[in-house]
């Protein structure tokens, strides 16, 4: 089942180096995760050279050591621009341990020195208080992936390479990690890549058989039914290793590897250059390699009578009791002792010339390479004039538009101007979500079969749409972290699919924000659309506003909410959001025609105050008896209907219309950047008077926004209560009692004094509310009256 | 590339049978989308008639029907017991037609006769404001499968048959769904499935060839790639449909079905009687179909000029404009006179008799199959006592135990007590989550290859490990609502990869408790562990306590959050979980040895009443100067250990210790059924008190439960603050201001009058913070005085 083994263009000699390298990376793996001194062994291994806490994972390290400095080689003969992505993000030792090999370690951390001192220091950071984490993390050279939540590798490869024709991704794909779903569904990216225009990932598919407890999957079917799979996930497939004849031995290894990836390399070439010269007509077998090597190879064969190397219990920390139990140490300094460091490293500890030779120079260096620390090839978006896409709006509440709709020829234009630097992901959304207009200038990118009568598929299409979220999420990812631009449009409902996805690039974020050589980045951008209140046609399982409450845990100085409740508001949000950097931010707008309120002058001013008073809307220029505050679009036309109500049936009530574009603005100044000073929320929502706050998503998300708030005791707050079903756009806030006939009722509650009017007026609204209903169940659509309701003329 | 037709049982007479009973699902399935009357269509069709919002799904429906009206057949012929998954819940007219076909609707639903006007109702209530979702969903007789969000029908439809030797889950992926990263990794599941105790699943990969508004990968790669996805999936693939020799003539692909169908179920028969008759040695390669019809099948061709039919376009509603547009109208008058209702109905609207004898009998047919409705078959757990396992605790904070560790013998005898109706899913952290006890009675499920020195792996395994939240997840679905009962234990920040499967779960709950005739199941039933306060090894990318914070999101009526502080509560909380019906429990406990507090008896009444004073580790019984208030084990042992502090140190103090084991007991009673009456809440935690709440998750949810209390604006709360990193586990506390001398300093801050004695103890506290810091930084480890910490002796 083997793939014949081509021939090497490495002799024995240099594989002796890349041998002797390998061995290194190794050594000093091993080093991280159990010395805290002696680290070249200069004494006898004693016990207070060992860390009292063992916190690493050995298991998949040799392996990816393994590629590491096969990877070196041919970047030397090659001049490749490649960068290292590595699933099994378990693996940090390995990676750190080649970073400070190719000398970048020290160079972005100079304290972590070249010597044997550095070395020690090197050693001791590792998994240990005030110093590096355990897995491959934003604080390792060289990476773009945090080696924490497993499955999104290969995306983030693909979606590095995206653009960037010269890049070659390497890309180290656990098999745990492949039984993940993202993963799985991963290896079809190969559809959506342009050899002409991207460059090429290498999938590693690396089988050490085990991961924590099991044996993996695919370390367990039949080799031709593996190989079945990656043909069928269109790949052409090289086996390297595990064949049983001479499978764990390095040398015959090194030799097989050495030739697999020449010949992958040759493939890889000859399919870009077929392409590029116009003479591809199908989409490419792109090569990958099985890799199948011992889990846990080079370490201690067996610990206390039971097999380690080769098995699960080489995942973690093979060896454990190093301090208490003089034959674990042995056993320890026995293995390590047994990559002979004295070869490796000269009198200093530093390595010795021959193999710092094996290094690629510069930013060859995968560890060095800028595309893994993006924000250094950032550069800005040519951004079209937004005001230029305005709506008119003679006056507010009576024209009516698709905000979504308007924002598409904003983007169309965004991505025309950079068409090297800017993707539009969406899982087969990018026209229900009323964004078509941007294929006036592009298609969708698509390198599989084409038939008549397709609509804008291209290879280089700048849309990237694939019924799956954690695809877009993942590109979107590998593209941003490797410097590019790009927003994400997904159903509300569903963006929950990436939660985990998100809090992970969140923290990478967040990490980095912290990290002096990391540049920032561009933002991650959401637009949520066909959210959760036009969701009637599809019913309950497509109603959930959560994800605003997902991304408000996350830490303040990374995470932006944006509610705007018109088609200018958006754009002039939109174009903040795109220009910003090292944020998550997270839009949410309707796709379906609604009122517009502000002029493009108005929208620009109100979104950089966040929040505002609508003079219009409201009936005092002075202290309200209430005040009626609304975030969201659907949330604000119910309030300013309430308001008009207010105006016609209790005249005399003296109301305010306070509208909320950013989210964060709520919060005290303390806990966000964004956050409304105290007096100025007072200002606004005063001390003491009701206020009835109609919210986008779950109300609980305001309370806990606002519970610092003096008048907090106040805010009653209506917004999502998981009722919905296949319904009506107004029985759908009808029936989480968000509408503006339940607003009223609820203002004439709260404010005290009413008196008989205020009693009247409220059986009216009960009585609207059951007649609205019994229309809507009669006639399957909602009253023309209510629907068609815009503020009345002169307002 | 086609499989070679095999010669069908099924004679030309019978096919045309099936023929017109897809005809009139397909007729009924038009007349839900479009016809508020005229259902027979007894006069010309008018604007009256039609609906005027059209809500519906058509392009897949087609497809449904046909496989539908072909496994009746076998169902017969074979006496099969059979499940159909749609996993293209777009396609809900479909199923609800072929229910109300088969008589079942009209049995569940009497107010829809099988007449005249039955179909007039069972027409206007699709997608109509009052009536049914336009998805399959619980609403559905026969379905396990809400149709909203994409991904899950394999892993519900394997789920399904674990267990169930007898039953046949006919299961049809979408080529749109195909695409998601859950169902791409789901096809694995096949190497968890054992011929001799479970029943298979027969997989139909539904080639429609369009999304929304793209082509689909799957139909879009060339057959020979896709039989060797396929095969390298594990299955032997049948290609029906599509070969361009007549694969759009019904009557050729009735044919190819039929026989195709009569070959798979055959091959199924000789794999299982294989396996039981102890023949198998390797896993067997299921058969699986891939059915390639075009989209919207048998619907309009071509409207206003564009092709519909095997298009994008036939998605949703082909032709639109049917109430004002005469073209239209008559368009779609065509199209179902086309189907010839009056050779299908008879003159009372009934379908005729030769049509009627197509369905199975009884609970034979997929639309009655009470597996479908899992609460009919459930039968109670056969529960050891979880007293029996109790940990004896002598005086409380001075032992400890592992909570998870114990828990592990427990269930490992509801394990074996329960071998045919308990399964416990994990991915690949069984063992690490300190469960390994269930290993003393069982294996982990596994049929692909083995090797020598594995551990625990069998066919018959009880515990489920995969690499995949989602599969786990989604099995454990798929058996539960099937009817019955499990337990999936999860990293507590990975389990947010199935938000969105969770939410799905939970709305589905919702909505079937209020339909009268499905039956309430299992709970779905979480255990959260390795959580964020003991991922110091693991780091930041592995601590997000957030899943609870997105649970309570959901209806309260279906919710249940536990955070037992100890080894016994969690066996009273697990035991109590394990029996309740129809909730989502979460269970967060951690797995490393803790101090316990409560005896068996103590903790059972402690869990009873969800929260309570613990009088040992406050400092007076009457009325205290402070509460601190703790939910989770770590800020219980912080509280207790701050608690201890301060009755060394401000002996004067009056202190209250409040530890709250369910969470839902914070909210108001109006809120949550387990909601803490306003007095009593006032009672235990004061009106005007202040109140430290160490809580184990991010503070706000705190906030957001008690914001109602009396006492809320003195409830000061700490919690995780998104800070940490591969550390100790004390540091981890200390970086997120959890930790006991900070807690003190809290109500150092908080309580008024405390003076000198007060200032001395806050400098103490704030220098015992730096050491404990240096400590960790020097040596690695924390401190032992304050690892080792237990309540004094006498407390």
């Amino acid at each position: 089942m083997h793939t014949p083994a081509p021939t090497s263009t490495c002799g024995p000699a240099e594989l002796e180096l890349i041998d002797a390298w390998w061995r290194a990376a190794n050594y000093l793996s091993v080093g991280q995760i159990y010395l805290l001194d002696n680290p070249l062994l200069r004494e006898p291994l004693a016990a207070a050279h060992v860390k009292p806490r063992l916190l690493g994972h050995w298991g998949t390290t040799p392996g990816l050591n393994l590629l590491y400095a096969h990877l070196n080689r041919v970047i030397r003969d090659r001049d490749l621009d490649a960068l290292y992505v590595t699933g099994p993000g378990h693996g940090g030792p390995g990676l750190v341990a080649n970073a400070y090999l190719e000398g970048t370690y020290s160079e972005v951390y100079p304290s972590i020195g070249t010597d044997e001192d550095g070395m020690r220091a090197l050693f001791r950071q590792f998994s240990f208080p005030g110093g590096i984490p355990s897995h491959v993390a934003p604080e390792t050279p060289g990476s773009i992936h945090e080696g924490g939540e497993l499955g999104y590798a290969l995306v983030h490869a693909f979606g590095a390479v995206f653009d960037n024709p010269d890049l070659l991704a390497l890309c180290v794909v656990g098999d745990g990690e492949a039984e993940t779903g993202p993963l799985a569904a991963s290896w079809h990216s190969n559809k959506f890549l342009n050899p002409v225009t991207d460059g090429a990932v290498l999938p590693v598919l690396h089988l050490n058989g085990y991961k924590i407890a099991n044996p993996t999957v695919l370390a367990r079917i039949p080799e031709p039914e593996l190989a079945d799979l990656m043909r069928g996930y269109g790949y052409a497939p090289h086996f390297v290793g595990g064949d049983g004849a001479g499978g764990e031995d390095p040398m015959t290894v090194h030799a097989q590897l050495a030739a697999t990836l020449d010949a992958v390399l040759d493939d890889i070439a000859t399919i870009q250059a077929t392409a590029r010269g116009g003479g591809a007509t199908v989409r490419p077998a792109w090569p990958m390699i099985v890799l199948r090597t011992p889990k846990g190879w080079t370490g201690p064969k067996e610990v206390d009578g039971l097999p380690v190397e080769g098995t699960f219990r080489a995942h973690q920390v093979p060896v454990a009791q190093t301090r208490t139990n003089p034959a674990h140490r042995a056993l320890l300094e026995g293995w390590m002792r047994g990559y002979r460091p004295e070869e490796l490293f000269d009198a200093t500890g530093a390595l010795v010339p021959e193999l710092r030779a094996l290094a690629p120079r510069g930013t060859r260096r995968m560890s060095a390479n800028p595309h893994a620390n993006g924000g250094l090839l950032l550069r800005d978006l040519t951004m079209p004039d937004f005001r230029a896409y305005a709506v008119a709006v003679d006056r507010p509440g009576t024209g009516s538009s698709s905000a979504t709709g308007v924002l598409g020829g904003f983007l169309r234009d965004v991505i025309a101007a950079n068409p090297d630097r800017f993707r539009l992901m969406g899982p087969d959304e990018t026209a229900s979500n009323r964004l078509q207009a941007v294929f006036e200038t592009t298609d969708r990118a698509w390198d599989a079969e084409t038939l008549p009568g397709d609509d804008h598929l291209a290879p280089d299409g700048r849309v990237m749409e694939v019924l799956s979220e954690h695809l877009c999420q993942g590109w979107l990812e590998g593209y941003l972290l490797t410097g590019r631009h790009g927003l994400f449009t997904c159903y509300e409902a569903f963006v929950h699919i990436v939660d985990s996805m998100f809090n992970q690039h969140a923290k990478w974020l967040k990490t980095t924000n912290h990290i002096p050589w990391r540049a920032p980045i561009a933002s991650l951008n959401y637009l949520l659309t066909s959210h959760v209140w036009r969701q009637d046609h599809n019913g309950l399982s497509h109603q959930d506003p959560g994800f605003i409450d997902h991304v408000v845990n996350k830490k303040s100085e990374v995470v932006r909410v944006y509610l705007p409740p018109d088609t200018n508001t958006l754009l002039s949000v939109a174009d903040h959001c795109l220009r910003s950097r090292h944020y998550v931010n997270v839009i949410v707008a309707g796709k379906q025609p609604a009122l517009t309120y502000l002029t493009m002058d108005e929208a620009i001013a109100h979104c950089t105050r966040g929040l505002g008073i609508w003079p219009w809307a409201g009936t005092t220029d002075g202290d309200p008896d209430v005040v009626l505050a609304c975030a969201g679009d659907t949330p604000t036309l119910e309030t300013v209907a309430a308001a008009d109500l207010l105006r016609t049936h209790l005249p005399q009530l003296g109301v305010r219309v306070v509208n909320v574009v950013d989210l964060m603005r709520l919060e005290p100044d303390s806990e966000h950047p964004h956050g409304l000073p105290g007096r100025d929320f007072d200002a606004l929502f005063t001390p003491d008077k009701p206020v009835i706050f109609a919210y986008h998503g779950y109300p609980s998300l305001i309370h806990r926004l606002t519970y610092r708030r003096t008048n907090h005791r106040n805010i009653h707050v209506r917004g999502y209560k998981e009722e919905g079903t296949t319904t009506t756009p107004f029985d759908m806030v009808m029936m989480n009692d968000l509408d503006r006939f339940r607003l009223v009722m609820d203002v004439i509650d709260r404010v005290p004094g009413l008196g008989a009017a205020g009693a009247v007026l409220r059986q009216r609204m009960s009585d609207a509310r059951v007649a609205a209903r019994a229309y809507t169940r009669e006639h399957g659509e909602d009253d023309p009256v209510i629907a068609g309701w815009v503020w009345p003329e002169g307002g």
